[in-house]
């Protein structure tokens, strides 16, 4: 049985739909067990008996656009989020699951769950759609301004036991986000990051790429630095953002592309589920000493039941673990 | 009458395109004089006689994808592209337009145009498309990797008389574009420019732009380092691609789709436009001493037109005399 602690109150459409994506998730696997934390008045309209769900109800949950959340763990451990992670930590649970905001769980996941041994840096890496459905993992998204080359390298072994373990392709590539895909193109920590991974005893280096392949390249992996990746990130959000305005405007603009627009609803239905992140589920947090999982804020009952099956499937694969002996073996060699 | 200098043989299809490109802004503006430098025989199917058309026969012509610019500057200056820079150094025209390789035009420019005095580096500054459809500058988008803070603020004095004397709008915002909307947010360097902007005389400041609204945002100028730029053009490009892929591809996956598709002609073209950069023009290249567009590599005739016509007018509205007027009032005062 693989135990999953959810933090209940986290995500713009708390607890409703953390609740529902926890219901759904019961029901679609059959060897999880899930306890929830949150305040059990407000979820419990959202949740039915089960006999693998557990509450503990907190009366606590940080605010999504709380702005120190140092502070506030110094003065309320309470919160549902903290004592979901405590739960982690202490053992009870494999993996963590939050929609709760990016800044929160990576603070609480440094004083809770705290790093692996092996990695000196954390990084936030999602899933971002890709012409085939398979989806790519970018990292580090998370905007960290101060990695060092090597700090690359250890989330590009993680990522690739991901890619391997859990999505299932074998020979997992990495590319090298950069502007040109010479070798020596980008600044001076691209170069640097180039080299180290050309001459990886294991990982298997795809190459630069430029972004103008970002959904269409064929590599598994795509890394960068945190400023970078973030940005990367945005880019794709807002372009496909604008894209959707631009067509709904045009449909709307005349008769023909109204009738026309509802001809094509499958296919446009299907676009959409192309590009969207939520069929995919949410960001992986690597570094961590346990699984942790970000949905994404905005999740809806079927994006938080995706991301409750990524950490499912982490943990059945014991990343983790193969992360850590991966990373030993290495490190002992340099 | 605005004298323009045309490299006749740069782009994926030169010299057909560039040719069609010439000949369509000579009927279309009625105030250009335009000197076309190329290999007469090649160029000559695709030229007609007219009063305002120049031809000046060069044997060489740059490579596209020629890899070491200087070497070849230093050993044949009798390539089309310098000659017609040497044009307009020497005061025959009033703006150089060309769509061969960008490193080829930024090496060029250096060599033969020269930097002015008042910006001491160069930047690259394409159109980007935008919901309202006026386009947005986005810069640097040249891969630069060694600005320093200050390098950046006079790329944005420089843009923002672009966008009030060229594009015509009123009261021109500079958004820096970051990986939050808060003032501290980003690198060293972003917190530095971030600072500088904000405390400018002249500059109207947006704030910091995060690119989930680079189709969006009320910006005027997107301002970034130019490895960052080049990242955030990629991404761009690369997401509206990937987009139109997904979308083809679901459109022939059913018949229902393919009659909607018919419908939709109309509004799956407005699309198609509204992102084309080929409508807007080319890039700026801001900091030479005279006015250089670089349109896109595989400009057709239409796009080069419209890369005439930005270089136009630049050149009417008197654009480098007003933006040294501009860096000297603010460089006097530093």
């Amino acid at each position: 049985m693989i135990k999953i602690a959810v933090d209940g109150m986290g995500g713009d459409h708390a607890p409703q739909m953390i609740c529902d994506g926890v219901m759904q998730a019961l029901n679609a696997y059959k060897n999880i067990d899930i306890t929830v934390f949150g305040d059990q008045d407000k979820m419990a309209p959202f949740l039915k008996q089960h006999e693998r769900l557990h509450i503990v109800h907190t009366p606590y949950a940080i605010d999504m656009a709380e702005k120190d959340v140092v502070k506030v763990y110094r003065t309320n451990k309470e919160m549902s989020m903290f004592k979901a992670m405590q739960f982690v930590k202490d053992g009870h649970a494999d993996a963590f699951v939050s929609a709760g905001a990016t800044q929160a769980i990576v603070v609480g996941g440094h004083f809770i769950i705290r790093r692996m041994k092996h990695m000196k840096r954390v990084a936030i890496a999602p899933i971002i759609p890709s012409y085939d459905k398979k989806g790519r993992i970018l990292l580090d998204g998370g905007a960290n301004t101060d990695f060092k080359p090597e700090h690359l390298v250890e989330f590009a072994m993680y990522a690739s036991i991901v890619v391997k373990e859990v999505l299932k392709r074998e020979h997992p590539t990495v590319a090298l986000i950069n502007i040109g895909t010479e070798d020596k193109k980008g600044r001076e920590f691209d170069i640097e990051v180039h080299e180290l991974l050309k001459n990886h005893p294991t990982l298997s280096f795809y190459g630069n790429m430029e972004p103008k392949d970002v959904v269409t390249s064929e590599a598994d992996i795509f890394l960068t630095d945190g400023f970078t990746g973030n940005i990367v990130m945005k880019t794709m959000e807002g372009t496909a953002k604008g894209m959707s305005m631009v067509l709904k405007r045009e449909i709307k603009s005349g008769l023909f592309s109204m009738i026309g627009a509802l001809f094509m609803r499958k296919a446009l239905k299907n676009l959409k589920q192309s590009l969207d992140a939520s069929e995919i589920g949410g960001a992986l947090l690597m570094g961590f000493d346990h699984i942790v999982i970000k949905a994404h804020g905005s999740s809806d009952g079927f994006a938080f039941k995706n991301a409750i099956r990524q950490a499912k499937e982490m943990a059945e694969a014991n990343v983790i673990q193969k992360v850590k002996d991966a990373l030993e073996a290495y490190q002992e060699k340099a």
